[in-house]
Parts: structure tokens; sequence; C-alpha cells
């Protein structure tokens, strides 16, 4: 049908307010327009997905834990209580920042004040086989993904023949940041508890999880005291770790390393590296390190109506000087920051300079473990760690109904031991697709 | 990856014990297997997803009500306490029935006995373009099909021109049975309560819902006071009901009826009809009137061995010359009667033949709005239906977790008026897919 739309129109009104633009509604985006909710403006909201995606949790979404629903909530709902909002579900084409305008397939739009915030992707660092075999874990898609891949292959193993059943058990996952190291405890937890009465003429302890880092540490921006307890209690729970370790190619069948060897899997997880989603038409100039630079006030330097924020953006100061990390925290305050001062700045009043308030950081690993460093040389593991990661994830959802959702079962789950997601819903096309045949779509 | 795959093998081991094989794990074939527990036999499921579905509400999953996990239920976890449980996540190519054979991608089987519980899909009647343009609901896949596509047309109106947007607007139901009513109200539901809030730019008295049913009334399977009360009730919520209405044609933009006037819309959801999944290879002597006809005791009358239950079953009875009707609870009671007679009948002993017990049947309408049909002639609607409504379904849900689940997001719906799951989680491919480009999967 898609042939037969002839006219697109963004429907816009043009009024008297100023216009402020935002490119994208995850943790950056949505602080922003949670703040700004008294305005004057005429607020413009761009983004390719409906709704706003809880990636600390994507991994639980990957692993069965939690149902996708339960993360993501949709971005219009947000936006009920403004007096003048739009949100466009669309991709913005092209900045031009001369003539202050963006292009949509739906047509051009003017700004006043634009804020630039599609945070990061996958970064497969131009190896073409890696970004076709690998799977990232960016999106609500690429988490369900995921899932059905793991569930897949396992029924895969059940009709292979035992010597061959290795490949299709065994998972390796690329990069040993939080979401590596998050991910491969979660697995660790799916195999020990529910994946062996599944599948129960599957030989489990032919079901190999390994963990790859490039460095000599796990949690490289945690503390080495975290990144060591997080190896320690991976290791305990069965899971391969390799430090120093990288990934050359892999063609679906297996992984093989820059030192040569080869782990046999059809399922590799990447979380080995990000790239900022810098929008098509940003000047070279406005551009550091991959990033786009800003100065204390999340302002471009040259073009003091542009904004950027959260992973997309490079701010450096005193204590940051390669910029703020790329997580969720410095995107939220970023956000709050231009949703409550953008009012001023339009007003030309006084407006204090941009401070990151480091609030620690925190990695899961298990049932019962985690770690934790906090500001002030504090760190925490284990038990204790574990309850301080459950009540900030949950304190952090985007809706009362999420956190409702995620609390009530992460208490299913810890108390049965389960995982109850684990559907089969993205279509599987082999052999003529005589296999099954779900969503053509 | 999938071309590299060679060998595939069932890794079925060969036993003493007479080898039961049931294809499809729904309503009936899922009774069988609960209530087979204690048997004798080496059990097969053959299923081509891994989990059973809900039927009855996948409508809520269609209108963002529910999120499809919570009527969905893991196959393989109803399997955990049987002694010699094999599932396949596999299609069954053809049966052969002269050599007690069936034949899958992984190779061959014998069985001793077969149970077919395939069910129904949509039917079409063999026209190609209600196939190719209307969305059944038949499934999650379908019901997260028509959920994307309803959010997916709200967006593109936005971007329309306002003399344009009534074809994204416009919703058509085809089909004036349990699941056109039920999808009807859900929809005017959303409508009057969500919709206008997250697409305040929209005109939603522009937004016209209609349910067409090619016959006089509504609900032909209940009694004329349901039907005549669910058309009240529907019409009162703005749904504007057409009877004796057939489809005859649509282009993706418009449904043409066989009066020659149309409708224009781009989403029409199809419940029009369904017609038995039948195995390819069942002997066409064993058909009758599309469906597989079966004694009282659900065997094949030539084949002993063989049994089919629910849907796909022709079974005649003084009460029902035309067989029993295809909804879930004969499959129901039939996999039960099968479960705990099995073994019995391959003992030779006497087995009692299946007799059905009708419970009645119900549709809902709305917020506190259903009708109820209950042997003796008792009749029920409004309140007191919805909640026997409520309570039954609550009852029949597969698995504890799905009870609580569903139990508290209608409460939660209910208390807020809210339907939490507006995710557009679907690939949206339209003018080189320059809107969005989720899950290329």
């Amino acid at each position: 049908m898609n042939e037969q739309i002839e006219v697109l129109t963004l429907n816009i009104p043009d009024t008297d307010k100023p216009r402020l633009v935002i490119i994208g509604g995850g943790f950056g985006g949505l602080a922003t327009i949670r703040n700004l909710r008294k305005c004057a403006f005429q607020v413009v909201v761009f983004d390719e997905r409906n709704y706003n995606t809880f990636q600390p949790l994507l991994y639980q979404v990957a692993t069965a834990g939690l149902q996708p629903d339960a993360i993501a909530s949709p971005l219009r709902k947000e936006m009920w209580e403004g007096a003048d909002y739009h949100f466009r579900h669309l991709k913005v084409l092209t900045i031009d920042s001369t003539t202050n305008t963006l292009s949509t397939i739906a047509g051009k739009i003017s700004y006043d004040y634009l804020i630039i915030a599609t945070g990061t992707r996958a970064n497969f660092f131009g190896n073409k086989q890696l970004q076709q075999y690998t799977l990232p874990l960016k999106t609500i898609p690429d988490a369900l993904n995921i899932r059905s891949q793991i569930m897949q292959m396992l029924e895969m193993a059940t009709i292979t023949p035992p010597e061959k059943q290795q490949e299709f058990m065994n998972i390796a996952i690329v990069g040993g940041g939080p979401t590596g190291v998050e991910m491969a405890g979660a697995l660790a937890e799916l195999r020990k508890h529910v994946l062996w009465r599944d599948y129960p003429q599957l030989d489990f302890s032919k079901m190999n999880i390994y963990l790859l880092e490039g460095g000599p540490v796990l949690l490289p921006a945690m503390s080495a005291e975290s990144g060591a307890k997080s190896l320690k209690d991976l290791e305990a729970m069965g899971i391969i770790v390799r430090l120093n370790t990288l990934a050359a190619s892999c063609d679906g069948q297996s992984l093989t390393l820059k030192d040569g060897s080869t782990i046999a899997t059809r399922t590799i997880v990447w979380s080995a590296g990000v790239k900022a989603g810098i929008p098509t038409g940003v000047p070279d100039s406005w551009i550091e390190s991959g990033r786009i630079l800003v100065d204390d006030h999340c302002r471009v330097p040259t073009s003091p109506n542009v904004f950027a924020i959260g992973d997309v953006a490079l701010q450096k100061s005193a204590a940051f000087p390669k910029g703020l990390p790329g997580v969720a925290q410095p995107a939220m305050q970023m956000g709050a920051y231009l949703g409550k001062n953008l009012g001023k700045m339009h007003e030309n009043k006084p407006v204090k300079p941009f401070h990151y308030f480091d609030k620690g950081s925190l990695a899961t690993i298990g049932r019962a473990k985690a770690v934790a460093d906090f500001p002030g040389n504090l760190k925490f593991s284990g038990r204790i760690a574990w309850f301080i990661w459950l009540f900030i994830h949950i304190a952090y959802l985007v809706s009362f109904r999420n956190k409702l959702v995620v609390f009530a079962t992460w208490c299913w789950n810890f108390i049965t031991y389960e995982k109850g997601n684990r559907l089969i819903i993205r279509p599987f096309f082999r052999k003529d697709d005589l296999i099954t045949s779900e969503m053509t779509d």
C-alpha cells in the first residue's frame, strides 16, 4: 500500500512562540520534555520509535526475564500534559544549520532552538562480517531478536546430531562492559535454573557462555575492585571470561578471535562498542572525537541555538577531561538542565553552567549478586549492592506502571527461579521456511 | 547462516513404550498433555510455535490492553513433569496413515497413536485481495501486527493533509462473531479514553469503526437476545454496525462491499471465517465438511489409532448434528478426555464415549459490558455478565503466572482507563525505509 501515499506534510502550525525541536526521545530527550512543561515554546519531538526504551534493562528482555512492555513507555503519553507539544514518528533526514531547518520525509521544518539527543548505536568498527552475524543490544527489537535466537538455536540443537550440537548451544558475548557482564550473568542463571528443565535431552555441560573483553579488566569504567569481583563471580557461575581478547571475524557458525582461535557458536551478542548517532548535516566543525562538542551550557559553541545532550554530546570538564561517561545519568541530568533553563536562556537571563553530579555506577551479576561504586570511594558488592541496584532501577523507570510491572515480575522470578517470557516471536527463515512461518511482515 | 545446516535428525529415542504423537499445542493438545502425565506412552509434540496462545484474549493484545507474554505460555514448561515427553518446534510436512509415519524437515517418525489438534486458520474464501490487505487475528504475531498497524496509521494521519486523514483513522472489522464484537468494543474504548489524548491534533469524530457482519445478527452462535444486546451496546459506543453486509474486495486504501459501496480504510481486521488446518497427507476419505470426521471416542473411524480433537475435528451428536462449536471448550474437553482415556484404550479396556458439556458462551463488549448465555436458557448482560466473563477468562488462563499478570493488568487498566502497550515494534517499510527501520530481521 505504500506507493499510494502521495502528499505528506508535517502539520505543525506556525505560531508566535519560539519553536524548540528535539531529536530523540531517549533519556536525554525525555528529561527535557518532562522539565519543559511550563515553557513558552512550541515543542516538536522527532523519534523513529513511538516509545522510550529503558536501555539498562534490555538485557533482561533478551534473557526472557522481562516482557518488552515493562521497560518501554509510549512517548505520546509523556506529552499529554504539554500545552503545545507535537510528536512526529519520523526520522530526521538532514539538519541545515545555516538556515536553521530540518528535513524529513514529510517536509522541512525550521527551528529557533534545536536539541540533538540521538544517543548511540552499535559500532562494529567497519567490520562487515561482525555487523552481519552478531546481535547488538540497543533496542527492544534487538532484545527480542536475541531472545528468539537463543531459544531457536536450542530448538535447533534438539534436532541436530549430538556431535554437532555445541555450536547451537554456545553463546559468545563480545564486550565486558556493564551490558556484557549483566548479559553473561543473566544467561548463567537461565542455564542453571530454566534451560535444563526445558530441554531435558540436551547436555548443558556442553553449553559454554563466553564473555570476551578486549582490555585487561571487566567493567573498565568502574573501580578495579568491582571489575575483579565481577570476574570472580562470573567465573564461579561458569562463565568463561577471556580478557585481552578481541573478535576478528565470524561466519555465522563460529567466531574467530584475533589470536586465531575459534569458538563454535551461532549466537554472538555484540556489546563491544557504540558510536554517536550524529544526524546527517551536522557540520564537521561541530564534531570532536566522534561526538558533538558542547560548552558548559550544553550548547554548540559556534551555533548557540543548537544543543546536544547525552551520549551524542562531548562536554569536557576538569573532572571529565574526555567527556562525561556514556550512561543514562549524564543524559538525564543534561536534559533536565535544558528543560529547566531554556526559557531563561531565551530571555537572555543568566543561567548557571551545567554541573554533572556523579551518582555512581552499578552492575548486576546474578541472583543477589552485584557490584556498585559510589562517589567518595564507596564500594559495595554482593547482596547489598544487588538491593541498591534493584532499588535504583525501579526508581528510575519511566512510568509508575513500568515500576509496578518490573517490581512484580522480579518478585515472581526471584521466588520461582523462573523466566516466563521464553517465546519465539520472530520469523525463522530456513530451507524454504519449512520449520515455521511466523510473522512474515 | 541457514544454508550451513546439513544434517538434521529428530533425536527421538526408540523405546518399548507405545509412541503417541500430538500435532499442535493449542487448547486441545495442551489439555491432552496435562492429563496424560501418568501414562505409559512416549509422547512427542510438534508445534510451529514454542508456546500456547490463549486465543480468546488475542483481541486485547491487538488493542494494546495486554502484553503478548500475558496470554502465552511456553509449551516446554508444560512438559517439565512428564516422564518421557519430547517437544519439537517443527512443522509436520505430511502424514502417511498407511505406514503410520509423519515427516518433518528433520526426518520421519512413526507413531502408534496420533492426535491431530491443529486448530483453524483464517479463511479468505479464495479471495487473494482480502488475503493480501486484511489482518487476521489468530496468533500473537497477528495481534502485534494489528496493534502496530493501528498506531502506525494514526502516526501517518498526523503527517497527512487533513482532507486525506480519514483512510488512516478508519478501521473496518469484517465478521460479527465474538472476535469481531470484542475487537470493536475494545477499539471504541481505546478511541474514547486514550487516542484523543495521544493525538490531540487529530479530529476523532472523523474516526469511524465499522463492524460488518454477513448475516442478520451479531454473535450468530449465541442467543438472539445476546446478539441484539451486543448490537445496541456497540452502537451506543459509536460503532457503525452493518448487518447483512459482505466484503467484496480491497486495495489497501479502501474496502469495497458486495453492494458496491466503499469504506476508506487502510486497517481491515479479518474475523469473518476460519477453516480447519488439516495436515497434508490426511486422506480425503477422513474429511467431511472441511474437517476430520471422528466418532464418539474422537477417533477416525477407519484408522482407530488416529484421533482428531478441537476445531479440526467434526464430531456429530444428537445435540450437535453439525458438530461441536469451534471454540475453546470442546477442544479442552476432548483433549482432557483423550489424555485420561488413551491408556485404557491402549489396554483395550472399555472407555465411555466423549460427552461434551456445554458451559455456555460469553462475549465482552466494553468496560463493564458483556453478554453471556448459559445452559438452561440462562442469559445475562451488562455488569454481571462482564464479571462472569472476567472470572472465567482468568480461571481458564494456562498458567498461574498468566492469571496473575492478566488480573493485575486488568485492574490497572480499569482504574486508569489506560492501555499501556501502545508500542510499534514491527517494521514499517515505506519509501525506501525513510520513516523507521525497526526490526529488520
